[in-house]
């Protein structure tokens, strides 16, 4: 078998020994008894006829056929993190190829999944992340770090046609990635009832597909707003280039300086990034800019209960994100005489959504490591299976949440307009 | 003009005075420059050119073709309690006589309502009613009160099909209210994707309607938990008429003592009699019985904030009431990992319900005043009358939530079994 089939999944040869000195009193030799001992305290309650955790001494290739995912920790340093805190941990060291594996990725998360929901609710190092109350500096630091990675490194892997970085919705499951952004984004235009002329205001616009699109497809005019430089500059481009400027105003300002009227008020996930000691006041600035017979809708990834996001992502991937319960959201509402009309949970989409990212990703691994470097690339492939991984066992919920001021009697009937007749 | 023709609404003659000695150290005599005062404090803030408030020796007819309502104290007593929690003794003075009308029911409680919501949020009399947590004989107590009235008297008003005394769905807005029940029923059942074969736990079952609707279009075995005993003896009545008794069994006992397994958990209407403080419970009973891939659905009236039942309501009408926040509904969910899937606000759709109500109520006021007697007839105009406006104003809401188990995968794709190819 061709070891670079397997590359991917980060399969190391022969043995997994790294030879790394990192780590706290680490250093390579033959794993003693008490290392052994070790790995039998971290691996007990794994299924293990699903995963084998081995040491650095140990030909990985041997399980091959055998189990469906071997890991391999390189050394006695990560062994140690590994203990300490497997959440938070074994990101860096799968990322930096101190573990390795052979097998499916995949199958490894779902059985850490699996195990992590044996553990009680309120485990100690899924604790670690405390939200803080993010400022303007904060937010913008935040939002550089993840989507100012530059341009060309997601459009390698989001659909071509809206560089959606958001959950699709797949109205038949056999739809491409491209059909389920385009999808999504007609769903939330019909919720929301958009007609020509509507003023629209979006808060954090992403690459500016969505606004684009509403205006192209619904004759509105948009105000969308955002704090992600490169992403303000390829949407602006992206305007002119359909000429579309006359209709869609890129604003390269924070949602909490939002001002001026609207008749429909969205945001598509960016609530992860607000923090919920600010959605008081979101809630207040939507109250604030919606006409009396305004709609909004606000898309985010949730929760069923409330957790912090798992301190790997929160430290390296997405700084200040969490994503909120429902009766977290009701912050945003409750105070400011917001009424919700409709919340759809749209968790599956989000997993097809990350396993179509996830496989051209892979397809264009070789780009992103000429782009980075190899441990980028690890990380990466991480973060997307890990996602897809959390929205399959319920650990991440996606929530549309539609609504308009209490008391308007504007409002739909019902939601047949969101259900055009089929062919 | 035919003074029997504004009866309904409650018009007294010539002059409102009733000649009572009821109410704190009344008497009877011309209103004095004090009583006048008085009123004026009352009706500060009201829209003059919609509803006029007059004393005692006024002949209420003069002004008939000027405003919309007048409404006319007819004691000193009555003006003080008007004073004194206007949300509490206006309805006990409107059912007994002392507080007359001539006009528009609709549009005096349009008016105050438009009056309270510019009162600020807190107002001290809005907080009378404190919600304490119900045990078992509380609930059978409040129910009775309430629900066995009498099933002849409800026959009176309700839908003649199924008698639902929950909202409608107007999945056309020009239905019947019969029509309109039997869509509220489909479009619940839906959602929940019911099956031939499914076992299904209906959590208040009023008078047996849905159950037995379930079993009869769908092919469900239901078992139906009801505190009423009138409404179990009407509902087994009506499972032996129909044939339905091998599908459908009413169990006459608390939510609280719901055992067994099921596939479906559905309670409509139920959820207000609750109180905050046990749905949790209701929430581990819920996990407790339903399958690993189970549905459910709570419909019930709610609030976009918190806010006690109105006071005379919470008295007269539906002691131990409480119309939950989606935020206070999370307890049923949260804590059991449970999944919210889909919430869906039918507030107007309970408007048209309580007006067809009213209607039938109103054509058939003779009988139920031989029934019981003019104050109840009063009564209970006053309290569907203002439970429209209630609704209209958006005081109130009605959500309709549905959930499985957090990481439940054999939920549908999307909503579009709930929207079946129209016509």
């Amino acid at each position: 078998m061709n070891s670079s089939r397997i590359d991917p999944l980060g399969v190391s040869g022969k043995s997994c020994s790294t030879g790394s000195s990192s780590g706290a009193g680490s250093f390579i030799g033959d794993p003693t008894q008490m290392d052994r001992w070790l790995l039998g305290q971290l691996t007990s309650g794994l299924d293990d006829s699903k995963v084998r955790m081995v040491l650095w001494d140990e030909p990985v290739r041997a399980n091959r056929n055998m189990l469906p995912v071997t890991v391999c920790i390189g050394d006695r340093g990560g062994l140690f993190q590994m203990l300490r805190d497997p959440a938070l941990y074994f990101g860096d060291l799968y990322s930096s190829g101190r573990i390795t594996l052979d097998g499916d990725l995949l199958v490894l998360l779902d059985e850490a999944y699996r195990f992590l929901d044996k553990l009680p609710k309120t485990s100690r190092w899924l604790e670690r992340t405390r939200v803080r109350k993010p400022g303007l500096s904060d937010s913008r630091n935040n939002i550089h770090h993840h989507y100012d990675l530059g341009n060309d490194f997601y459009k390698i892997w989001l659909d071509r046609e809206a560089m959606q970085y958001t959950c699709a919705y797949y109205a038949q499951s056999s739809m491409t990635l491209e059909q389920a952004q385009q999808a999504k984004m007609h769903h939330v235009c019909r919720k929301l009832q958009l007609e020509a002329g509507d003023r629209v205001i979006e808060a954090g616009g992403g690459w500016g597909g969505f606004a684009l699109f509403m205006a192209q497809n619904y004759g509105v005019h948009v105000r969308s707003f955002n704090i992600s430089k490169e992403q303000i500059t390829f949407s602006r481009e992206q305007a002119q280039a359909r000429d579309l400027g006359h209709l869609v105003e890129f604003i390269e300002d924070d949602y909490r300086n939002i001002s001026g009227r609207c008749d429909v008020f969205v945001s598509i996930g960016m609530l992860e990034h607000v923090g919920t000691p600010n959605y008081r006041q979101l809630g207040e600035l939507i109250a604030r800019v919606l006409t009396p017979e305004g709609r909004g809708l606000v898309h985010t990834i949730g929760r069923d209960r409330p957790m912090p996001l798992n301190a790997w992502i929160a430290r390296r991937i997405f700084p200040g994100a969490y994503p909120p319960t429902l009766r977290e959201m009701m912050d945003i509402f409750e105070p400011n005489s917001l009424s919700v009309l409709d919340v759809e949970n749209l968790r599956p989409h989000y997993a097809l959504t990350l396993k179509h990212w996830l496989e051209r990703f892979e397809q264009h691994a070789d780009v992103v490591r000429a782009m980075f470097d190899e441990s980028f690339v690890r990380a990466w492939r991480l973060y997307l299976a890990g996602s897809i991984i959390g929205f399959l066992h319920g650990d991440l919920q996606l929530f549309q949440v539609l609504f308009a001021r209490t008391g308007a009697n504007g409002i739909p009937w019902t939601r047949d307009h969101t259900y055009p007749p089929r062919d």
